[in-house]
């Protein structure tokens, strides 16, 4: 089970937990409010899931981890629905085939919604009547809060990649303000070198709250002196690299991305098509032209290290990342959240200060040049959520700060996402180092 | 094109060309009213298409070879449905991929609905005020009907294999009536074996009225004599070749048959499941248990093949087939149909006269043993509508006499359906020869 | 089992039946006598086999089927080998996948040849000694002469494939003679077109001696009248149908077959490939210019049928076929047989007779529009060799008239061969009917 | 291109590197004389290349890089070896596939031996002729030295395999000498722990001589204090993990592991195969039974990670393995090595001291839990050979050590090898730290 770090969440009071677990399951059901029914049960590619299936196996998870073990009496809403929405749990037997998910269209969206509602009636009923519930219960509601916040960012990735499969380039959600059109030169001056010093510096969680396993145990790392930029890579930037023929180049490719170059096609970011020789892209509101300013954005980490080297510099390590962050202090930082409905990185003000570090936090995953392993003295829980992170902990690369997908009370300096090097459906993006 | 046999149709009336349009078009909705919006979107199998697809391809099929070419002034619904809704025509420009239907949400089924109803209104309009369009407007028309009704069958066969990938089995419809629940033993005596004597024969389209361009030219065939079995064989007959083992014995088997027994893990038609030791299917009703007295269904050739292989007997040919269906008047009698809502065959009663031949039109297709090829002197139609038939005529067996899913009004002695070996989505039977 | 027309084969003298055995083993040890080791080892593609595994293919079909029913005291070459060599026989037990006989280095050709030394000796022994075998024994005999013919034809179309591959371009022989070099145009003329009247023609091995069971039972067919050509299409003829654009044009092409043009980026037949923008092709004797008078080869069914279609004509049927072939005395006319070691169909002279029909049998296996069904009356045998022929009765298209890779003592008017439609690696060719 | 570690290496008298290039260069043909032709053209997996090509690949190396460079008036001894023998070079241009390496029979065997003679000649007189070549020319030929060490460590482990796919198990060499029957239990005592302290350890290349690129820079890191086996895991240490039922049981496993284990049906190392209930092997002297003293080789790293949960244990990072390798002195300690001819890792005398860490060097390359990455301040060099080392630093694992299949003169204790984590034909092993 994810750990819970040194000392050991002290129980709040009922109505905070309550109110908590009510917002963040009000949070799931409105990301999917815009939706009509058909686009909550597709699933276009192998990562991607259908939206109902994301809503209810978050409710599954509760029922599961929680309900089942903590609410006496509790009944099952469904016998069915273990089978249909484990997601990967081998201690819990067996389950629909992850490449399967987009063909039920059974259970409908409203059942799911009633199985949430059940399930919500039963939590809140559980929490209302039992004041004395044991710690590890405590855990677990902890765990499953921050459970549903990883579904919530896969929902709002994963709508945008079914919708955008549609030559009709649907949008989830009109454009609520005026967005500048795009200049045709950014305003954005060069982006700055920062230093960050050598030395022995702390990694790993260290703070008070909540942590998942994965981001223990803290540990010290000797960091040699580096410098990293003061923003994420820009679109404009990007372009550069896409029409100096960056893509036709295997000199600044992995191996295996240059593979993929090749037999997949790819010619620039996901999501990126030219219309009248001018690139546009899909976004949550439908196709729109490139924002130069903008952070680049749905880069696999084969692009993010190409363009890298095509820029004469590297990518960060995680712990370079995160000595950076502590360093400048990103815990205080803005950027762009879930919550702001934005759905997209957004561009730093042309008049943002040089020598602060920018958008550490929030905006884009940053892909490091780490490989997602254990720290030191990691350990699986026993039983079904030791399979949460531990299994994962090898081919896959860190990454790090958030996303424009994910909710802000979500992230820490130590939080480590992962993905395989050739994924581009996450707001996944690129910061220089040297 | 498909051609129109002989003498050219008279141009009907306006209201009787309205009127089979409206019902024909009523019908297709029909189908699909029982159905979620979720219902309508998944593609689980590469041979099956969504719903929400079938109902836009046939309105597409209007819109393109009618609209577009006979009514002044007609306003294309949506600019992308051509390239969304078109199935295989290579003559009318690129498409979605067969393999993508199922990952398009968008349009929703309401648009689709909307562009039905567009559609309809300007087909409504040129039939109003057009008395006199020409004659190959009304082949067209004919055309469109009978396309649509084809995809009525496509309809009720996808939507029961979409119901039954969700381990929760969902009815499509209640059952109506009671049925008797399933007998231990079957009351209906053995097959009688019906003699045909041979000789020269006419095969092919030699009536008056509609004919697919495949059914011409009717031609002469020397036929030996055969007997061929008074009804299909039934659920019964088909358990018996089940329980002997008949999956694991490769001698009755074609050898590509015999591999896919292997690799796809077939013991048994497709939707037979077992539960409480009991053999059931999936049906449009749910689960039910096997109706003994009822034709076998959903197997495919390699499994009919191997059937009549280890019964000691044979398929019959489709000259065969058609031979026998003239020979015992077969147009006369009953079966079960698209419009009778029970999507199944049904059993014979016990007392059938063994010395009638039962069950030739509707209830099952019956697998021949005929490789579906042009007859002789076929031609291709120019344009679009030659890519109809006539590029399918190889690697494919013709099946023959309609099923519980085909409109009763489609359906000929001359008709030639046609499937590859491995298919079992379909309504599909078997009848022995000798 | 394969079986024997009519009257039982009347056992021949010793010595006749070990000199026609020794000849066709020789023949086979001939074949692959030019090669090198290495060329005996490898499979470049699914359909072709190792030279070594024909050798040794052959040589267990005459130990399992003859020596270890017949020879008394027979002692098995090496228990292992019949798993390694058995072809296709389920009754025989478990084998080397098909894919994986290219991955075999051992036995190396050496054990191989030492094998086939054991059971010749075997063999020339028990014909020495018993003299009194009984009918059974000979029937085999004569089906393990047949069948190692056949394997003499896959052997020629194996090498030739698998030295293709090379870069090289190796050839398998010198060319013998001086051939004439390519003249620019081609000096024969166009094809005439010779009738046959229509009738009930019967069809079917109806000779004395051998054939294989798909070629019985001989039955009467009603056929209408038609037209041939008196020769097979030329490269000269298939060149204008490449130059016309017949390879990006779909409407010639059955659906299926454009579906591989495109995915396989087919140009040309297979072989065919541009040197200085002249069409070259790869033979046993190395890369030649295209000779224009030559039939063309290596052509698929699909090929074939859009060359037909883009002709304005259409492909014989086998009925057809073997009608004009008895209607014109085809068993009289010479041709190219594997015996002329020249391993390519070859022109017909410019003055040959415009009235006669010319390379019905030789040059090229034609192919037919019929699919490869059993004649009614067709029985598999009992035992393994029931899967000799009958378990191949779907999906396949039957060719008619052997190629220069076919021993000439091995085929009949009534010879059916089969082939995927797709497939073109063996000396395949056209002619046209209308 | 792969750097030479600070001073640059001083051109020694032309007599040892002749000599040493002749040793090299016979060593590689050394390897291949017990094979037989048809052994050095098959390609049984992706991963194995035929031995005939790595024999011309390492041919193409000197004469791609040396000979065409610096030797005035060098002839190519053929314009197509080029693209032959090429392996994944994109500066050099186009090439044969890999997956079809093992379709090409030719050239043979031996016009590759005489493509090595005809180099060999040219290399010996260039160093005959030219005692002033530049420094850059003696860089790359201690390059190609090396290069060629590592194709005969891939030449000893792609034999292997390709000799194991025949069912016949042959044998490449008998076994020299009496190899002790494998006793019933093991003769070890259990491996003890040796501990190392903790602290700022300098890893990577840092000696006189040569290096690869992928060991530069030389950088400190901070090491925590940690304890390892002295020796490696047993096939006794392993045989209890496979039948404490490791293979069945999903918690120890990685879940890409795990899906392996399922879908390829893993249930012991590579090569391992039960016969009268007894484990057994495939070697180079053929199957021969589990020595339980041996190191278990042939595991995967999933394997390796998964046995060490087991054990309640861990695998080494790459730091720890090389500040292990620096604190325990490794250079000195012996080892099995490819100029054994055992081709098998070796049990440890009974009495081998317990305070001593053995087989670091030799027996097995062992798994790390380190990611393949660059070490700071790594840089590609310009030209073909920055695609040496430098593209594939994603996705892989460090291996550390050397095997029984590495010349002793190519390893060092910075070596860093790498292969993915699924790979099992290279000799690889385990090692415990915790």
């Amino acid at each position: 089970m994810p750990q819970v770090h040194a000392s050991p969440v002290a129980p709040r009071v009922v109505q905070s937990w309550l109110a908590r677990y009510q917002a963040v399951r009000a949070q799931s059901q409105a990301l999917c409010a815009p939706l009509l029914p058909e686009d909550t049960v597709v699933q276009p590619m192998l990562d991607v899931s259908p939206p109902k299936w994301h809503l209810a196996h978050t409710t599954w998870f509760w029922e599961t981890f929680l309900l089942k073990e903590y609410a006496p009496g509790y009944e099952q809403f469904h016998p069915e629905y273990a089978f249909l929405f484990n997601s990967y749990y081998n201690s819990l037997g067996s389950r629909v085939n992850r490449a399967d998910r987009g063909t039920l269209s059974r259970p409908p969206l409203a059942d799911v919604l009633a199985y949430r509602a059940h399930v919500d009636a039963a939590l809140a009923a559980l929490l209302a009547e039992h004041n004395e519930l044991p710690a590890t219960f405590y855990e677990l509601l902890e765990l499953g809060l921050q459970h549903e916040q990883q579904h919530q960012e896969l929902l709002a990735t994963d709508i945008k990649y079914i919708l955008s499969t549609s030559p009709l380039a649907p949008a989830y959600a009109p454009l609520e303000e005026k967005v500048a059109s795009t200049p045709a030169t950014s305003s954005l001056s060069k982006a700055s070198w920062l230093p960050v010093p050598g030395g022995i510096y702390r990694v790993g969680f260290q703070e008070e709250g909540f942590c998942f396993d994965n981001e223990l145990a803290a540990h010290e790392m000797l960091v040699a002196p580096f410098e990293l930029q003061n923003r994420l890579v820009t679109n404009a930037d990007y372009l550069a690299f896409v029409e100096a023929g960056g893509y036709r180049d295997f000199r600044f490719w992995m191996g295996e991305g240059w593979d993929l170059v090749q037999t997949q096609g790819w010619e620039a970011p996901l999501y990126w098509v030219q219309r009248n020789e001018t690139w546009h892209r899909f976004t949550h509101h439908g196709l729109q032209a490139i924002a130069l300013d903008a952070p680049v954005t749905h880069v696999s980490f084969y692009e993010a290290d190409a363009y890298a080297n095509w820029a004469g510099a590297r990518l960060l390590t995680e712990v370079e990342w995160e000595t950076a962050a502590r360093y400048f202090g990103a815990a205080t930082s803005g950027g762009t959240w879930l919550e702001s409905s934005r759905f997209d990185p957004q561009p730093l003000p042309a008049d943002a200060d040089p020598t602060a570090c920018h958008q550490l936090l929030g905006d884009c995953w940053e892909w490091t040049y780490s490989a997602y392993h254990a720290y030191p003295g990691y350990e699986r829980a026993a039983g079904a959520l030791g399979e949460y992170n531990g299994k994962f902990m090898v081919n896959q690369l860190v990454l790090r700060g958030g996303s424009c997908a994910t909710p802000e009370s979500h992230i820490r300096v130590s939080y480590r996402n992962f993905f395989h090097a050739d994924k581009r459906w996450q707001f996944t993006g690129i910061r220089l180092a040297r």
